[in-house]
């Protein structure tokens, strides 16, 4: 592909161009399974450098993927077709912070927990916080619509748009939403552009709601013998009414992959649940949390420990934090991947979902934790497989397709919060075919040379496996 | 126009179809200031009807006009280019409670009080609710993206949409969205939908996010001399980071409405705020109140009643639930017309937009009452005036010129909560010209022929006051 490197080096100064092989190889993948080399990587500063990068692109249809921190699980920071990988890490000021109104505006390079210790002195904070939220930047979020351990109680990223400034294919810059609360003025255009995967703007300015910082949380855990009670535990936690800040479920695999990971000592039982209330007054947080503890143990759960101290909810909540990095250390020569990592099923659903995935998992030789923020419906695994060997690929395969054949049918969902991208595009188009026409419409009125991250989501080929090339050596 | 009344009776059934004068007189107007005659009146019972008429309509390019209970106060339902007004009332069942998944399944004709009367031995509630909750449909709350009264803490509709079918110009029917509380997967085309005011599909079903009912609610209630003080009031409530389940202001010419239409006996003062807190914990609702209760006297707040009572609370909010009908009876010879009737600031703003109010009103010799969802930035106020003098309808067109003006200069938006329609779409058209072109292209991709709710929003006329008759004798 041909791009004129001296005129992007014009728009952002020469140091912020490069296709040197090494960037460009730095560049070639994300937190998910593919790999695929940009043309050229720029990373703007301002919003106008942004528009000019993305006028010039579009003139000369070339592909431009706005990347965050390269975090994403399901390949939208992978360019499939070569192009502009455009870094927007720089772009990381914190614009306004405004209490009177509860929002902050920020640039979407900044990073989610660097905007959280800036808000907390002010006694504010923004929830959503996807477990990657010490490099997670807010336009990556946006981009993903992430939610995160506390959506259970404060939503996802798509909760939480007031406005923002978006570049759209043809560089013009459009304000879309309000400063305000609620709004009836238009098209909800800032929350259609929410888990769009930078597929019909780039998002280069947001404002975002905030809350007020609670003056007391309690976290709690519990050990179950059973994974299914654990299960059930969760669906009548949220039937019951009780409103729980966190709910997080985590599953055998994943308690003996962070014993080993982080050295806990955790106690290696089928499962835990992981509850948590939040609030100003200490009653209404105890009310909660005994609601919680109640449940627990009327499904077995046991060994229950509460503690209100930021340090012991730190170390009760630090294996569940790093249980993502953590599984790559379950057993020597397995790595972790991304693939049907991250369904969303009912609450109903929850302990037959976990059963299932173990059940898969055995029958197509591979290993799968299972985890998440079950609170909000969100299962999260891995398909931990032996990367050497080809035959495993074909299991993961498998694996995936009866996994979703049965997300699918308990009215679950492809993605929860990592998004479809590459990996998740196969089976997410098979499930919702009724919207593909839509989506392609929508995407066709507002980038009609394609130039926006193409080929994801709606328009991803439809076989992961041979999407990109794979970022591991298979067979080797 | 010309519409094959018969093909309609094949589809509905010869009772549901009407072009009866009288008929189309009563589907000639909502609850703005427009009104337009339809060509003919259908009035589905089933999805597949829904789809065979907009099918029928969209190879005749005839444009269709989805209608709720009719109480939208900008003019989505006016007719304006004539055609077929669809009448959902009668697709009014309420499909699926599910409390495990806090979800419930509506046809969009279900009036919103029905809703919460059925869910309330559940101990459910659905939390959006415009003072014409009486009477209004979830599918026309869903148009307009109504908020309500529990706005402040609950949000509005877009926030409680979980999945929808709709509808689309080719009389295609899509699933959107999920059952689960969160999901990535694809678009959020169901949140698009939301305030598209009819012009992007049909909703035929709404999946919605219910809540548990909280246990204990209590209502205060503060008299304030001067509207100013009141104003910032609501904006400390705010910032403090107290957690108001509403939080309502109303201006001493609300008072005096209320007091003349429904011998409420309430004091005439410059202003009341209502302020609620609600939740599981007595304790936590009393610590809420209790900080409300403070910064109404830190700003001269006096006779301030509070109670968790059922009926006193009914009592006391009663007021202000029937204030829009109430401000008919201000003065002999005047009516109220709903013109500039819902600004959205930011909650800074409050104090400065209520005084502003007052002065506009005063300069152009109208009578303007203000009140609202304050603490969600929501201000409602209407324009009361002689509407056979014809220069108070020039005064009336001044007034809103002079009002947006200054809403759109500090940050505010045109409608918080009622939709744009025809009325509101010349200001917020000169305020929002950016998002033109890409809600156009939208609606371009999605409806090519036209023929959902056309010439509104975007498409609307630059000239409300000659967009269509208006629905009062003016000169006579």
């Amino acid at each position: 592909m041909k791009v004129d490197i001296e005129k992007l080096q014009k728009i952002v100064g020469k140091e912020h161009v490069s296709d040197n092989i090494a960037d460009l190889y730095a560049y070639s993948s994300d937190a998910s399974v593919h790999q695929a080399l940009p043309t050229v990587v720029v990373r703007p500063k301002t919003i106008e450098e942004v528009q000019e990068i993305v006028k010039y692109a579009n003139k000369k249809k070339i592909p431009v993927i706005p990347r965050g921190a390269g975090s994403g699980t399901s390949g939208h920071a992978v360019p499939i077709d070569g192009g502009i990988v455009l870094d927007m890490k720089r772009m990381n000021r914190i614009l306004q912070i405004e209490p009177a109104d509860m929002l902050v505006k920020v640039e979407p390079g900044v990073v989610d927990d660097d905007l959280n210790r800036t808000l907390k002195p002010y006694g504010l904070f923004y929830p959503p916080a996807p477990a990657s939220s010490r490099i997670a930047t807010i336009g990556g979020e946006i981009a993903a619509n992430a939610s995160g351990v506390r959506s259970v109680k404060y939503g996802a990223t798509r909760d939480y748009v007031m406005g923002m400034k978006v570049v759209l294919a043809d560089g013009s810059l459009v304000n879309l939403g309000a400063n305000t609360r609620v709004h009836s003025s238009g098209y909800q255009l800032e929350r259609l552009i929410v888990g769009s995967e930078g597929t019909l703007g780039i998002v280069v300015e947001a404002t975002m709601r905030i809350y007020p910082l609670p003056k007391y949380r309690c976290l709690g855990v519990a050990n179950f013998d059973k994974l299914e009670d654990a299960g059930n535990t969760i669906s009548e936690i949220i039937s019951s009414g009780a409103q729980p800040s966190m709910l997080e479920l985590m599953d055998g695999i994943g308690i003996i992959a962070v014993n080993k990971a982080l050295d806990l000592g955790l106690k290696e039982v089928g499962a835990i649940i992981l509850f948590e209330a939040d609030g100003n007054v200490k009653e209404a947080v105890e009310y909660e949390i005994k609601k919680m503890k109640d449940i627990c143990e009327k499904y077995n759960g046991y060994d229950i420990e509460m503690s209100y101290d930021a340090k012991e909810r730190q170390r009760i909540f630090g294996g569940r934090k790093k249980l993502f990095a953590s599984l790559s250390k379950y057993q020597e020569g397995i790595i972790c991947t991304d693939l049907a990592d991250d369904m969303g099923v009912p609450n109903s659903k929850i302990a037959e979902c976990a059963k299932k995935i173990h059940e898969i998992a055995e029958k197509n030789n591979v290993i799968m934790a299972v985890y998440g923020h079950c609170g909000s419906g969100v299962i999260h695994t891995k398909i931990m497989l032996d990367p050497k060997t080809q035959s495993q690929w074909d299991d993961a395969d498998h694996v995936i397709e009866q996994l979703y054949d049965y997300v699918h049918s308990v009215g679950g969902v492809t993605s929860a919060e990592h998004g479809i991208g590459l990996s998740k595009a196969p089976a997410w188009k098979k499930a919702r075919k009724d919207i593909l026409p839509m989506m392609r419409a929508i995407k066709k009125a507002l980038d009609p040379n394609n130039i926006l991250n193409p080929h994801k989501l709606m328009d991803a080929p439809d076989d992961w496996i041979h999407a990109t090339e794979l970022r591991y050596r298979v067979g080797v």
